[in-house]
């Protein structure tokens, strides 16, 4: 059994003072996160731990020496060489939400770089990375040295996580997954700010979102969430902001991987849905602040909008998608994406207003069109989605559609039907109108 | 992964359940140790569920759920056809607890069989399987036919947990182990009623240690552990009592291997020291009234005076180390037993009055000394041990020996001698006499 090497701490002695609502000094978190990574403390340790942890919690200090021994467990990305501040943005995940596809584009333009590193679809919601793969060619599994070349030559670049990147998580994460222990302020925080800051950034802005659609249904929840992710990065020297988002509808007008690829190219070609190109501006307005490229927000906001009203940004995707061997012509002819071979409408059963949606069932429903997986092994249908005609408050007469299936196969159809279905509840008044963002903690 | 084959509840799906302080049914208990004990359900998945029960707590059905579904991991063995009750005591263990080794001898000589299932000592406490294999040739590792004969023949026998006892409660003893979930009441009630259990006893007398030598220092933790196994027993149609007794100094004059046999002979033999062959008569007297031999307690009582008095226990003894392969010359001759090289007195450093006994590191010390294990692989020395020659409350003169030290190598004298010092504290005063019996729980 692995010891820590000043003192003869015993693996199960951490276990039982976190068990006991005690502290773990910076060292003995390092030490058990470095034994886990190695091999050393095998995973029914670590699994006794991280419950003790989510049940009892772990204190400002404690996170901050796990999510710095989770992001120093691999590589740290170094791009001290590049002579432009490096900054990033990270979502907690929604339905339909597909600002980082437009946001890397916008901010290179401008003259920033921007090392995104992106996830994949995950429970009911979307996933960057699968987007991306909906362009045919499009690689986002670049080793380190050709993330490097593209990031050199444009200026941003999107790929997964790889094996050298903060593989403490990505060890710990599958554990946390089959050990009900994945739904922890702490532990939510450590996974993501530990990449993040594995990247290499000077700054990051948080989109982290509540409401029906979002992990954390309750915008005190996601508050809780943001504070810490926003005290973490700090105390690691990092500049951070966390936006609370609405997610109780979906962003934009389309979930579904080459349907949000086309709405992304809207937005870059200076049209789109309002909501989506509202939330971009106000993400790339605090990225540009935070990466000092503008000296306040309101001048980041303006600048992404000339970005975008000059074709800028919209050149940049197209240069982006062709250094990572996509096929360029979409970024123009976005038709030339996977299109789904049927469509069929949902229509409001009644008339009045759209009251509420539960945007999580959406996302599930999207999933079962072939959208996003249920098992790690399961293959996305890039083509498969949903597009959106009403949101919330709008008034509806009965028959009228309120969204379209994308789909090309009848298998599971009635069952995303009926999840779609039910996902909208019309009623005699429009509900109170939320403001697109809540809150801005750490700004 | 497995699930419930009537309900779709997974795995993660129960751990989850028991963090948030839900409840589960008796057949999701059975669907988890049952998964657990065949494989299907890995180590970290019941290495964190084990983590949230120890937090949150089982209530009653699911302690009686959880002893019953270990207890049916495995055989439940049956002496239905074995022509008088069978009863059993079992102790959770103390420093020179050696009361099995006479009971089981007393009460099979008066008629009634006891299928002792013992074990290895554990921390700072000795094992009635440790101390047995000191006596030459003895064999502690029947197989189960082998148990049979040895039973309808003398009408005890004592035994280590074989592979077909209660193999989940060795998987997840042995967990608990390195995972920080030892010391929690319910998971010890239900680790020892279904090994018990197991047994095929109609009535089991419970010694349920307190004091400084136990493992629950504090009488209300004994008497709540005390009470759960008592209601777990007799959920399961068990007769079973529990004695909260005491342990804040040694039971007896020994600790140590061979020294204790040695002791225990003596007590056979109508000899012995006061406070041992008390407990054991107590003992004696239950497991007779459970066991339908006599009317009740004190006539139970009377009954293992009896014989001890005819010699009938001692009898008895000897035919159980011959039966099971044992030297039996020992019965009679206990200098046969191994004897350690060296003695070394510990004296007092004042005059006074022996005020306190750190009984653990006494148990610690014996340890030290080669009578117990640090690793699981560590061999045991039978001879070594401590003699005890001042109780609590005793009278000491400055330089008058407290306890003898018997020793074989010098190499950890030292620190067992320390330990053996600092054991013992005199003071001015007399300390207030406890009881032997504190307390009869289900009586």
């Amino acid at each position: 059994m692995p010891v820590l090497a000043s003192t003869p701490v015993r693996v199960v002695d951490l276990i039982r003072r976190k068990r006991d609502s005690g502290e773990l000094s910076p060292e003995e978190i390092k030490f058990l996160i470095a034994g886990y990574t190695s091999g050393d403390i095998p995973d029914y340790q670590m699994a006794a731990w991280l419950m003790a942890a989510w049940i009892r919690g772990l204190n400002a200090a404690e996170l901050a020496a796990l999510t710095e021994a989770m992001l120093h467990s691999g590589r740290v990305l170094d791009w001290s060489d590049l002579p432009a501040p490096k900054v990033d943005k990270h979502s907690t995940g929604g339905v339909g939400d597909k600002t980082s596809i437009i946001l890397a584009p916008v901010v290179a333009a401008a003259g920033l770089y921007v090392p995104m590193i992106s996830g994949r679809g995950l429970g009911h919601t979307g996933g960057t990375l699968d987007k991306l793969e909906s362009i045919a060619g499009f690689n986002v599994n670049l080793s380190l040295p050709e993330f490097r070349r593209v990031l050199t030559e444009c200026k941003c670049g999107l790929i997964g996580q790889t094996q050298e990147i903060a593989p403490a998580d990505k060890k710990i994460y599958a554990l946390r997954d089959v050990t009900g222990t994945v739904d922890n302020p702490s532990l939510i925080c450590a996974s993501i700010m530990s990449k993040k800051l594995a990247e290499g950034i000077d700054a990051l802005v948080l989109d982290v979102k509540t409401g029906s659609g979002a992990f954390m249904k309750k915008t005190e929840d996601a508050e809780y969430l943001a504070g810490l992710m926003v005290e973490t990065g700090k105390r690691m020297g990092k500049k951070v902001v966390a936006l609370i988002t609405d997610m109780d509808q979906p962003l934009g007008r389309t979930a579904g991987n080459a349907m949000e690829i086309a709405e992304c190219i809207d937005v870059l070609a200076g049209a789109g849905p309002a909501d989506l190109r509202e939330l971009c501006l106000e993400l790339a307005g605090w990225m540009f602040f935070l990466g000092q490229r503008t000296p306040n927000v309101a001048d980041g906001r303006r600048l992404a909008g000339e970005v975008i009203a000059s074709g800028r940004a919209h050149d940049k995707f197209r240069e982006i998608v062709r250094l990572q061997g996509g096929d360029a012509r979409v970024v123009d002819e976005p038709k030339r994406l996977p299109q789904a071979r049927a469509k069929v409408d949902v229509t409001a059963a009644s008339a009045g207003f759209v009251a509420a949606i539960d945007c999580e069932k959406l996302g599930i429903a999207c999933g079962v069109l072939g959208g996003g997986r249920e098992k790690k092994e399961d293959k996305i249908d890039p083509a498969v989605g949903l597009e959106f005609h009403r949101r919330l408050g709008d008034r509806v007469e009965r028959g009228a559609p309120l969204a379209t299936l994308h789909y090309n196969g009848d298998a599971r159809l009635a069952e995303a039907r009926q999840l779609v279905e039910s996902s909208y509840r019309i009623g005699d008044k429009a509900p109170a109108a939320r403001p697109l963002v809540h809150k801005v903690i750490g700004g």
